[in-house]
């Protein structure tokens, strides 16, 4: 059995992701596909990245991410696919796989990544615009059926990357940013739980305004209440209790946030 | 075969998701995955339970319901899972199977509950705050993969549930609520159309409008009109031809609504 | 292995696309399904035509086109069921597949219609305003398992359709109109690419404003700058990079967008 993901800045209301699942199914008809969002920013490559890093080795093994946000489809920008570790790629060489290439090298494993430039892999008529349906949904659905990566192209090893950014040091604790907003406004730091490990008790500040402690989860803390948390990916995350942090604190991606040691 | 439904309150837009679909291939290579709805409003259980009661019972048997709308989660809430009657249940002991379980009972169909106490049926690890991706996928994977619901935890028969509306009896016919608001702002009511039975023609009156008899469809009315009709679950519903209802006329979940023998 | 593809205008929130799929297993327990669209505006029988003649044909052969944008249902609109080449419908006989029937008939391939009006492949209770739950899934599932169109149905000859609108020649190019607006604004009309062969460099006006020459691609031209390409299907449209042509300019289905040869 084999599985596809799609993640794409499409939306669902025209159709555009509708029509990959048919262009793959003539190709892989037993695949089964699920879609991981359609709601991406619009190129918004760095959300993207996110989303796809955090999902995707949860995945059974070998499953093919497909990613399509792609502000320079039908420019010079390589389309490729990759196997990272024990998950697959395909999508536009522009850094959105980025956070899984880093997860690979953190645990050594093996990484091979191919520019696909063999056109018979793909439809026969290729469009300058939707290259999710004409090249990247073949290519998934042929890797999907058997075919390798040396069929679909030829190896390449540099990547398009995006920066990541890394917390760093500091003589309390660390100092990271805000990496991803969700859409109850949940605020996603850098900063990991083993960061923090043996720093004690901590506050933890964001736009101006300090939270003592970490609790354990939402229910904790009543309603409107200002918590900070571990993410169920274990990140250090910013919410209020029933509501909406990036709002109320009026937080953005890309802010500096705090954690000092209490003691 | 194996079937599974998912209803969050995620939305689509961070993959939450599309995780779970990965977590359930893994244990369930080949179960068959609808989405029946992420877009209950964040934490709203009553609402859940209402998607759920209408739509469940047209599932193939067996089809296991995981419904994860959960302020609870990483409380003490318990995680249970349960069939009742054709129909299978995993998510939050939180009253969101309710109706479930009340059609279980004016069926008299069997109902078992199991309280989900054993980890080994879980993701290896567990967040505190996404049990639907580290408890409730392998736990339903594992169901359509053939464990037993005593594999999966204890018995239990006292389930949380949430205190639904029973219209009543008046001189004159029945007095009713507003239970659920659909998107298009077709405003459903507690009142059954056996309850109407042998009333003869009707008024039906909600938010100091009243409306003089019932039809079949919208195709009857011209667009704009306010129009009384069963809904496609033998409710009582009020609707505008092509319009919002509940924005026009301001009725909320709860408002009450009363119909009369218009003889 | 049978496909089904859905569209609808229920949008997402309260399941009622969730239960086609739940009543289309138990009819046909191995069909795979893939949302093309729950977004189409409400009752918009042209946008939903428009959205199924771009992507249908992309599907496997056989794949049953399931469309619910159906503002007479319950009343004495005929539920239909046909083969248009090498793809299937099923739905309301409101015009909805309009497009499949004239691409179709460019094409000569054949095609054969018949009226639904054999209640045993529905379900057992059919509502008077679900039809979509209680008819068209209910048909596309038993043709999915192997019913033929005549088992489900007398055949006809006479489907509504609506109108699409052709461009037409000028002394100087084409005169069309825009059909499609996308959800990122982008302005499809009616002007195909095989139109404008032959004319040479070209002038592109639409609601005053002019464009002098066609790009290939987005990635040609900077952020914000108003372009003219050919979509993914080859027709002319107009966008603006990174942005919202139709909001930009105040655009709108139906207005004029003319053609002029450059030399």
């Amino acid at each position: 059995m084999s599985y596809i993901s799609l993640m794409t800045d499409f939306g669902t209301r025209d159709g555009n992701v509708g029509v990959m699942k048919g262009v793959i199914w003539n190709i892989a008809p037993e695949a089964k596909i699920a879609d991981l969002s359609h709601e991406i920013d619009p190129q918004h490559i760095r959300q993207a990245a996110f989303v796809l890093g955090r999902h995707a080795f949860y995945f059974p093994e070998n499953t093919i991410h497909v990613v399509v946000v792609d502000p320079g489809v039908g420019t010079e920008r390589r389309p490729i696919a990759a196997q990272i570790g024990p998950q697959r790629f395909v999508g536009p060489d522009n850094g959105v796989c980025t956070l899984m290439l880093e997860r690979a090298e953190r645990n050594y494993w093996p990484v091979k990544l191919v520019h696909l430039n063999k056109p018979e892999y793909w439809l026969t008529k290729v469009s300058d615009i939707f290259h999710g349906r004409d090249i990247f949904s073949p290519a998934a659905a042929h890797l999907a059926g058997g075919a390798s990566l040396d069929d679909l192209g030829v190896a390449i090893d540099d990547p398009v990357r995006i920066p990541i950014p890394q917390p760093r040091r500091t003589p309390q604790g660390w100092l990271g940013e805000v990496v991803y907003i969700d859409r109850f406004g949940n605020i996603a730091s850098n900063i990991h739980r083993d960061d923090l490990a043996g720093l004690g008790e901590v506050t933890v500040t964001l736009a101006g305004i300090t939270i003592k402690g970490l609790v354990r989860t939402f229910g904790e803390r009543r309603p409107g209440e200002l918590i900070a948390l571990y993410s169920s990916n274990d990140y250090l995350i910013v919410s209020v209790v029933n509501g909406n942090a990036a709002a109320e604190i009026k937080a953005s991606v890309g802010d500096a946030i705090e954690v000092a040691s209490h003691s």
